[in-house]
Order: C-alpha cells, then sequence, then structure tokens
C-alpha cells in the first residue's frame, strides 16, 4: 500500500477511535447534513454559535470550521471570538468561504477572517478560491467562468499570503500548502447539485486535521473519502434525493477495503 | 401537443439551460429542502437575509422568494429591503404567507409585505390566502375549516387588490390572476405529510418565474411540476420520509416525456 | 392486551384523530426532521421563536417544546415568554437540554428554565440528566462517562425537586417521576448516530402528552413508538442516510399490529 493510503487510513481509523469534537458555526442550509456527515465518519460535531458560549465550546473541541453562508452581524462575531480562543489553543480551523465574489459583505467578512483568524485550511470552488485570493489583493467581485489554471496559481498564492492549505474543490481538487500541489480524482458531478455538498468536505476536513498534524495530508485524505463517497453514492442515485441519502451511507460504511478498491492515484 | 403543455417544457427547458439564480429570504425549518428542490429542477439557489448583504445579492438574482415560516424582526427587515430593490429592477417577488391567521405578528408582517413588497406571485394553502384576504380587509385570524370556493373567491379578490398572480394548493391547485382561473389536478395527499413542501412549490414558483414573463403561466407551470412530481414521488414511498427522498429524485428527473405521461388536463 | 400497551394505542390513536399542535421552540439543527417526525405520527408541528408572537402560537398550542441545541439569548427570552403563556394556560412543557454541561451558559440556561418554566418533562441523555442535576445542586461540567445507576438517581433526585416527570435516554430508556421507574427496551444504537434523534424523542412526547394528562405514561409511550420505530428503521439501513429516512417512514406506519409485534416488554 502506498503512503498515500496509508495515511488516509490511518487518519480515518483516528478519528473514528477518538470521535473528535468538531465545533461548526455554520450556515443554517446545511447544519443537518453537516452534523450527519460528521457523525457518519465517527466524528462528534457540535453546532454552537451563541456569542455567550462559543469560546466555552471551542476550548473543549478539536477542531473548529467557520462556515459563512447564511452569515449574520452576530454570527461573525461568533466566528471571531471562537477563532481567536483557538488560535491560543492551538486548535485546527477551517475556513469555508461561502459565497464569497457574491456580495460586498462577505467580501468584508471573508478578509475579516482571514486577517484575524489566520485559518489553518481554507476550502471553496474554484469561484470562491479566487474571488478571496482577490479580496485579499483589494479587488471586489467574481468571475463566474474560472480556469482551474488561474484558481490554482490563486490558491498557492491564498496559501503563501496566509501560511495555510487552500483546497479548490472541483471536478479534480487540488489541495495546496504554497509550494506542493496534491489531486484528488475520485468524485461525481452530481455532488454539485446537492446543497452543502462542499460544506461537508470543510467538515470532513475539520475531523481529519483533529487527527493528524499534517495539515497537507489531513486535508487531502478528507477530499479522498468525500470523493470515493460520492462515486458509490451517484452510482445508486436517481437524483439529488438519493444522492444525499446515500452519500451519508456511503460515509458510514467506508474502510480500508472500499478505500483501496475505488481510489484513483 | 396542446399549449399549455408546450409552454411548461420551454419554461422547464430554460430553467435547466439558464440555470437561474433564486434568491431566497425563507425560514430555518425548509431551507435545505427548498435548495434541493431548486437544485434538484435546475435552478441555482442562493439563501441570504443578513441585511448588510440582501440588495446586493437579489441585484444578481432572477426571483425573490420571500416566505415567513420563521419570522423575525431581522428577517423582516432584510424582506422588505430585498424586495424594495427587487421592485427597482423589475426582479419577480414570490411572497409565501405561511401560518397567517396563527398570530397577531404574522398578519402584521404579512399586510407589511402585501403593501411594501406588491409581490408578483402569492402562494398558500386555502386557509393562508384566506386569512391573508381578511387581513386586507382588516380582520384578523383563520378559519380551520376552508371551503374552496370560498378560497377561490378570495384568491381573486387579492389578485385583484394587488395587481398579483394568487396560488391556492390544495387537492386541486387553484392560479388566478384575478381574472382568469386555472387548475392543477395533478398532486398526492402524502405531500401534506411532508415539511415544507408549500415552501418547495413556492421556490419553484420563483424559478419559473424567472424565465417566463407571463406571470399566470408560470405559477401553473411551476404547480404542474410540483404536482407531478409528488405523485410519482408517492407512488415508491412508505412514508414522509421517502416521500421527501423520492420527490427531489422526480424533480431532478423529469422531463417532455414524464410530463406528457402523467399531466392530468 | 396488557394495560401499558392499550395506553399507547389509545395515545397513537388520538394523536392521528386529534392532530395537536406542538408547538417548537428548538436548535436550526433538527428543525425539519422534527416537524417531519410530528407530521409522520400524526401531530401537526409549528417551529416559531420570533418574541412578537411565541405567547399567541403557544395559546393555540396543545404542548410547548423547549430546546438549547443552538441557544441564542433571543431564542432563550422567546422560550421564557412562551413557557410562561403555557404555565398560565396549564399547556405541557417538554424540555430539551441539549448540551447542557458543555458551556456556562448552557449551563446558566437550563437552570433559568427549571427555575422560571417548570417542565412538565425533562428528557436527555444520561449525561445531560447527570449535568442538570448538578446545575441544580449548584455544580458545573458534565462527566463524559456517566453509569446508568447514577443516571437514575440523579433523575429521581431531579424528577422530586421539580414535580417533574424526567427521560434518561439510552440503550434502554429510563423514565421517572420520581417515585416509579419505567424502562423501555425497544431502540437501536444506530439511533445515536443520526443528528436530532433524541430531538425528535423530545417532540413525540409533545404530541403524545398532548393527548394523554398521564405524563409519566404519555413520556413512556412516546419512547416506545420512538424505540420500535428506530429498530425497524435500523433493520433497513446502511448507515446514518437511509436510517434517518426509514425512521420517518416507521413513524408513519407505525400501528397497533406492528406495536404488538415488536414491543419488549
Amino acid at each position: 500500500m502506498n503512503a498515500q493510503l496509508s495515511s488516509l487510513i490511518e487518519d480515518l481509523d483516528k478519528v473514528r477511535k477518538h470521535s473528535p469534537l468538531v465545533h461548526n458555526i455554520t450556515n443554517d442550509v446545511v447544519m443537518n447534513n453537516t452534523a450527519n456527515a460528521l457523525l457518519a465518519i465517527g466524528a462528534s460535531p457540535v453546532m454552537a454559535h451563541a456569542i455567550e458560549e462559543v469560546e466555552d465550546m471551542v476550548s473543549i473541541a478539536s477542531a473548529l470550521v467557520l462556515n459563512i453562508g447564511t452569515l449574520d452581524s452576530s454570527k461573525v462575531k461568533a466566528m471571531l471570538l471562537a477563532a481567536n480562543k483557538a488560535k491560543q489553543l492551538n486548535t485546527p480551523i477551517v475556513f469555508d468561504p461561502v459565497g464569497v465574489g457574491a456580495t460586498a459583505y462577505r467580501n468584508t467578512v471573508a478578509e475579516q477572517i482571514l486577517q484575524q483568524c489566520k485559518p489553518t485550511i481554507i476550502r471553496g470552488n474554484a469561484s470562491e478560491i479566487m474571488a478571496l485570493a482577490k479580496v485579499n489583493t483589494k479587488t471586489k467581485g467574481v468571475d463566474s467562468t474560472v480556469s482551474s489554471d488561474s484558481a490554482i496559481d490563486l490558491a498557492k498564492q491564498l496559501a503563501k499570503s496566509y501560511a495555510c492549505v487552500v483546497v479548490v474543490s472541483g471536478e479534480i481538487d487540488y489541495i495546496t500548502d504554497g509550494k506542493e500541489i496534491l489531486e484528488v480524482k475520485n468524485g461525481h458531478t452530481l455532488m454539485q447539485r446537492v446543497t452543502g455538498m462542499g460544506c461537508s468536505a470543510t467538515a470532513l476536513i475539520g475531523a481529519f486535521v483533529a487527527v493528524n498534524n499534517d495539515v497537507l495530508k489531513a486535508a487531502y485524505n478528507a477530499m479522498v473519502v468525500m470523493g470515493i463517497a460520492g462515486e458509490l453514492a451517484a452510482a445508486n442515485a436517481s437524483g439529488n434525493g438519493s444522492m444525499q441519502v446515500n452519500f451519508l451511507d456511503e460515509l458510514y460504511k467506508i474502510d480500508q477495503a472500499i478505500i483501496k478498491m475505488y481510489f484513483k492515484a
């Protein structure tokens, strides 16, 4: 077995053995799916966004996930408080800049999170990563058609600027720390037709980085698990309804044998 | 093929081709289903309710959906801001007065939305449409048993008063612009046992009115799609769990051949 | 048929016949599941948390469910207002202290609800009930490993202190009014891997206590229904995705014959 797969299987075993608590401050659309995705893989999810408790909650968590899908000023304040505490405790922070580029407010908030929270990992689709990189260079807006190459270059630049790992989700997922670039070839287009699939990916990254200090590998491992579960789910789906259900079942069932059989090098 | 079906199939093709962005300010119970229903039919959903961004978001959207299922003062403010911008841009507004008649607050908010937002289309069940019409005539409350005839008359009156199209969902759906009344005979009673089915109908109307300027026809076409998908979903459901999943799958699969086979004239 | 089963079947018939309105002020993660669980069993759910309307809403409801899973100061205020009105109207209150013990804020809020709302029934897992009992005795925190015996003793003490019924969910569910202890042996471990299963239990208790003045029996009956539906759902599940769907289907289908066949005395 190659080193990549060994690392993946080791992480998966650790997630199931230690059931790390992943604290999510996330959007209202996907909370249920995200919690179930974390439960399916063996982690322990908690969703909490009250300003009064986020610092306490993140203090007992092994990873913090920030997602601005349905942001408001109160949630943003909670994110900044939780992230500040996470930084003090060296707890990894995963940031999902949902919809950045769509509105000036999202750009402002995303920049605030980048600057103040210094995420350990950022995950977005090509448009979001591109918009985020542009925010960084003080421009606004998002291109609707994005070339993968451009996204990769900007992802590397973003990773370097913030000393973090950047994940670009797409037909091929790219994971970079600004130097190395890893590619995940597993996955299925039907995943794009289920709301919150990207948010689930971000949460799973939280579970993997909670058990693996090698941040690049943790992000890569989580994305391989996403991709294989997505492929297997799509094989028996007849639409995005069954896709959503099957995906959780496949996350629940995934193991060493399945990973070895379906992993695309 | 008759003119009704031609229009429906044309709309469906346009939704799938152009993937119109539908901006939803909706309730916390149904956000996931609504987003998935829009994705299933081929539209592009966005859920956003921050006061700081709703005007920007609706500016890039092709339709605005307002739903007061779990309203609060902040969401109401966001709805009014978004609707005002939508009006300026001639973007259609679809209003779902969930639970109007149940509390004085919902009646007040519903009236505010009617007066200030002037929705393009209103969709509710018979009780809600009746309550809304009564709000309009300054009375409160809602009758728990509502005759279809009464609902139709009040729907016509409401449509005339606000120069909009009104959809009354039920065993038969009625769609009226105050003059003409169209009837949709497709559908299944199990749809009432799944939370947010009406909210999905409202969102689909948003997708259809985004691609068809004939508002009456757009609303009618969306309701036929709802009805057929609901019937087919119920045929293989063994409860409201599988009904919810099947419904999304049927929306995903629906096409010209299915519509022609199952449409009830 | 023994007296326990007669009572259960009578309650189920009443829920389906009268379709009691259950008013939920609950968390953002489980709203959809909770609403669908109530619809599946035949009750009528409403989710409403605006301070402006909770008193009106609870006034037309037959039970009030309070759940602090994703609490914030506004929801807490709404809970206290609604509970106060419920008390005036002798409407039963079911309290789900999700995550109590995890943060100081949850402990404070849980104590406030205990003191000011005087719930009719409290349902939690062993850790939560233990934490709640400790809050009551002015200590903080929660033990991660909890012996069933300790939980039972604390549950009895809590029930006595607040003159309420306490439900401890687990492999065996314990239901106590401080004197008697009833046990539910139905259930399946896969239920713990679906988010919000406990919240659904709490909501179902709301539906049963809405039709049965014998609070201890109502809580017991709801938990038996949960357990049987969970077992049957697990029998055909291949992960937590299908488990969530099957569970709703089984609640929808459950009837006298199924209960008699699967009830574990």
